[in-house]
């Protein structure tokens, strides 16, 4: 089925565009009243996530409110780590917790490797939902974890600003955790797959906590699993947002994969500058930024444009969005996006 | 009073050492257990910062105990929050505390710049015991939080992974974050002259979370302050410790300092490339590490000196040390750095 507005498409694989596309990171969710109003309902977080109607309709609610150029399936990186066998809970301004953890063999020997759809089939069916519902309006993005990122949940488990345990047992048993980050691995390329074959257009991975590794743990624990993702994903374009690594930008252009997404810690014109033009990038305005007046909004907005350049950019924000962001602000962002006409300097 | 072993003072001036300096930030803490019994018997962590005796006791006890080249003194960046008028609490396991917080003008003009010794008294009397029980056997380090990292948390109120709250202030009302700033500076300025003329022989300003900067607010917000700081600061060596900045190496080598910390991702190799020879650096071994077996730590602490080269170099770990790491890994990190041979390449 041919997507009617593909600039999402063209964007991620270095087709021209005539604009630059928009989505934010966090779109569906608790910026949104009418979220917030179905969460009440459903109870939980986890219950929405579960059920494949409550995940579509969510999926589908900032379509038309915010005019976005891309949909991106409403679920969780953790999902994965629940279906190896290890749950977790959301707690209320507390975040994840794991009631039992990953640090032995013993313990990685507990868990399996994903290969069927019983405990995932819930998002796959919403994905199947979306496209119905979505038809060739917009693209549909799939998402996974990264290895290291559900691998430092699973092993801590909880978030934390420094994953002090996880990152222990990178130097005190590597095996134990090059064993368990090969079994995360072979379950993500699997979960991707079925969301492709679901429907979804293109898929980010997501490396949230690839900041707080060394260089060298990134490159022996983060990067080689994120690779194995990426050549095993050839079906559509992916996008690898490694949060913190400015330092391994050349590194992560290595990768087979079409887009990298940046932190807004980084510099577009610098990355520009270390990696070439092969790739598309997306990213990468502060979130906290939406928290401005408009005049603010548009300005950084259009400066953050005019830093990508025009083409092989998406346009989006550097992190996800803070849920106590004014919709006004990420009116005001996506409009200027939209709005903008490029100045060639 | 000459120093008897003056490598850290040496190291930090580019004169030439015959072996690199070692200390470590938090060595005076948790990770003793003198620490822990002194702690327990005091009450609570600020009982401690706020006793000078104790204080005192607790900055020597990892002096003998672990064989370092300096001593740092006891006592918490937030004491200045305090000083100026914004009490917070150390609640266990859960960590800062302010009841208030500051966010708009009027709250910026219930504060006051520091600017006698009434509230921050008793960390000036600690260094003065200090200096009298430590003699001329190794330089002492004061130290002080840089103003971002403090508004961070005056604003925020509690830790944070993203320092959401603090970030939006300075979009929304950057006068008003400007103008807290430069008070927390002028405090800092002062609190830092007093440690001076106190007695300690070096300085450390701490940026403990300019990484959750975008690089347009650490240039607007944070830098110019670091600066102010430096250029006041003439009396003896100062380090910047910016944690998560790695793409502003060579904006940090402009400030009128002599050493710029490395955190833990940063690679001392291709800071030098960046930064040429002209300051010296600190760092960077990543704490975790020493969590791992003595062959382990070995190794990475002597690729670690590698990496830097043996002069203008002062050995420490890129953060500070997480609370529970064992002794023997701490002491295995010391000796390797005391016993370890240049080779040239």
């Amino acid at each position: 089925m041919k997507i009617k507005n593909d600039l999402l498409l063209r964007a991620a694989t270095g087709v021209v565009i005539e604009r630059v596309p928009v989505w934010m990171m966090r779109q569906a969710g608790r910026i949104l009243p009418q979220y917030r109003a179905l969460r009440a309902k459903a109870g939980s977080f986890k219950n929405v996530v579960k059920d494949p109607s409550l995940a579509c309709e969510v999926t589908l609610q900032p379509v038309d409110e915010l005019g976005v150029d891309a949909a991106i399936i409403f679920s969780d990186i953790l999902v994965i780590s629940e279906a190896m066998n290890l749950n977790y809970e959301i707690i209320e301004k507390k975040g994840v917790f794991f009631e039992e953890t990953v640090a032995t063999k013993k313990d990685v020997e507990q868990l399996k490797v994903v290969n069927d759809l019983e405990e995932i089939g819930y998002t796959i069916e919403a994905i199947k939902l979306v496209k119905q519902e979505l038809g060739d309006k917009i693209p549909l993005i799939g998402f996974a974890g990264c290895p290291w990122t559900l691998f430092a949940y699973m092993t801590e488990g909880k978030g934390s600003k420094t994953f002090a345990k996880a990152r222990t047992m990178l130097y005190q048993t590597p095996e134990v955790a090059h064993e368990l980050l090969a079994m995360i691995t072979q379950s993500t390329i699997f979960y991707l797959k079925e969301q492709i074959k679901a429907g979804v257009d293109i898929v980010q991975i997501f490396d949230s906590h690839a900041g707080i590794l060394s260089p060298a743990l990134f490159h022996t624990f983060a990067l080689p699993y994120i690779r194995e993702i990426c050549e095993a994903i050839t079906e559509v374009p992916i996008i690898v947002f490694a949060k913190g690594v400015g330092y391994a930008m050349e590194e992560l252009n290595s990768l087979p994969c079409q887009v990298l997404g940046l932190d807004w810690t980084m510099s577009p014109q610098l990355v520009r500058n270390q990696i070439g033009m092969e790739k598309s990038l997306q990213g990468n305005l502060d979130p906290c930024l939406l928290y401005a007046n408009p005049a603010y909004i548009q300005k950084a907005t259009a400066s953050m444009l005019n830093a990508f350049g025009h083409q092989k950019h998406i346009a989006n924000l550097g992190h996800g969005l803070e849920p106590t962001t004014p919709l006004d602000g990420i009116k005001c962002f996506i409009d200027t996006v939209k709005a903008y006409e490029y100045v060639a300097s």
